[in-house]
């Protein structure tokens, strides 16, 4: 049986071109025992993967050059010889960048059987939703009523980590790109703010008049000038968990960081950031809190989907250029 | 009674200079009841003190214009209507940058009775010490073997942070800029690293050669390149206690801050920044740890001598210049 896969053949610098992705076929080898054959019906693409492709490791090894990329992915066994995973098992496993992944059944996880999409469990109930409620709840340490700033407010992560934070009560404000990203904000109660053509004086003035009194908790997705007009708008003993900086992943050279991040000390503020991965022990918390929320309807959450496994380096180019609202997924 | 204040005339951009500081006389008023009349014998001056004299609210009220400045002094008492405070009481007290302070006795605390020099109490066994053992213990929770980075390390707060965190068993860096320093912390057991004539690769560079394996805790006073190199240097799970920022403290305008501020999510460090003000309830804590290292020798510290009134503000201004080891004072 033939599968394909995508590998990169260089380490980029800057933004990775379309040619960096190559679509390789190659036979599987026979199942060995306690190995798994699984059809991938969704692949996740997700912004920390530019950080493996660039040839160092960081907080994850870095992708090899020539092999299978990886990510999360979602699918049915076909063929087994794992007891545990009989086929027809829906599975979650990090397989992804191919149509057909083969691995040891212990590398499986079956999807949980709440009542929602089996994609769910690459998005709002999958590493997105877990690292949106790990940033505000264990890292930012959130309590009720505290006002809360999230930057990529209708990202993956970040449309789950205003809504999360919203229903603790405190004034949430989210900071995005697009006037269809700022009105799903609005239409969510979440106060919208735009980036776009502003520098950090004038986000920094935009942040104030949408909460006067200043945010207890900023979880950061972007860097750039987000997070250096946040700085700006803390209260004292503020806490920022810093879940990603995407304006900077695909700089080639470092560009200078806030000039005002003796905010820290002014607010005696926290910052700290996080992985997900270190935090799985408490998925199951999570999926028990926010599951019913899920399937309830209650928690809102958007889908941008790409078909076909040879538009997945597509679908993670358009994660850069602010072009996906919510969860961006391949479907297979 | 003639008292002499300095007080500042305006709000300096950059540097001060040596003309924005005011010596003043006036007749002291007669005692109110609970009033205490004190003959300054030290008087401590410090880098916070600068963000006082910019006008705006930091973390701490601004200085006023033509007002006496404050800070923290010692004293004997020569006059009182709180018997809680006899004369011949040595005090410590907020009312520096003169020579006679005239203040309600509840703003007085009675020195502690180690058997130290009086002026310890405004260095080693006062704030400047309080600060390095909060930021070390409370702010950065360091523990037994952790490497600890220390910035400013020959200075008030960071020469005793370097010595409290080399009795803790791991390797100890200081990062200082003169020979005289550096010679000082060798003689301590303390690695001593030069900042001076390095860009940030450079002083990563002979950081990394300091200690290999990286830190667990960095202990920063001085911001700049030596946060950027720090940033480079930190192990995962690292802990940085902002305690100042000095190089940054005269600028007119702000510099960029670090671009690798990055290291933060890929080290899964937390940064947080401290007063000590705001610790001030564990004092009594700190001076049964630190008292008894500091009455037998075992905690070397330093102190730079001005003498007499008149030079308070050349005392103050040398602090930026970095002209000090250990605690800059002004014996009166």
């Amino acid at each position: 049986m033939q599968a394909s896969y995508f590998t990169i053949n260089d380490h980029p610098q800057g933004t990775p071109a379309r040619e960096l992705f190559e679509l390789h076929q190659a036979e599987l080898p026979e199942l060995a025992d306690g190995e798994v054959r699984v059809r991938n019906t969704w692949l996740s693409v997700d912004p920390y993967m530019r950080g493996r492709m660039s040839g160092v490791t960081t907080y994850i090894e870095p992708f090899a050059l020539h092999a299978p990329l990886e990510g999360a992915a979602i699918g049915e066994v076909i063929q087994s010889r794992d007891t545990a995973f009989p086929v027809g098992t829906k599975v979650r496993h990090m397989a992804g960048w191919r149509d057909l992944a083969q691995l040891p059944g212990n590398q499986l996880e079956p999807l949980p059987d709440f009542k929602v999409p089996e994609q769910a469990y690459l998005g709002v109930l999958g590493m997105p939703g877990m690292t949106a409620w790990t940033g505000l709840n264990r890292i930012a340490g959130m309590k009720e009523g505290d006002n809360v700033l999230v930057s990529g407010a209708a990202g993956a992560v970040g449309s789950l980590a205003v809504q999360l934070a919203r229903a603790k009560g405190g004034t949430v404000v989210g900071i995005a790109g697009s006037r269809e990203k700022l009105d799903w904000l609005e239409s969510r109660g979440i106060k919208a703010v735009g980036y776009k053509g502003k520098d950090a004086a004038e986000l920094t003035e935009a942040l104030q008049a949408a909460c006067p009194e200043g945010f207890d908790v900023y979880y950061e997705n972007v860097g750039g000038v987000c997070l250096e007009a946040a700085l700006n708008t803390l209260r004292v003993g503020a806490r920022i968990a810093v879940c990603g900086m995407i304006a900077r992943y695909n700089e080639a050279t470092p560009s200078p960081g806030p000039g005002n991040l003796a905010m820290i000390l002014i607010r005696r503020a926290r910052m700290e950031g996080f992985i997900v991965f270190d935090h799985w022990a408490h998925y199951p918390q999570f999926l028990e809190e926010v599951g019913p929320q899920v399937e309830s309807g209650r928690l809102d959450y958007e889908e941008t989907v790409e078909d076909g496994l040879e538009r997945t380096p597509d679908a993670f180019l358009k994660l850069f250029a602010g072009a996906n609202r919510g969860k961006m997924l391949v479907r297979l």
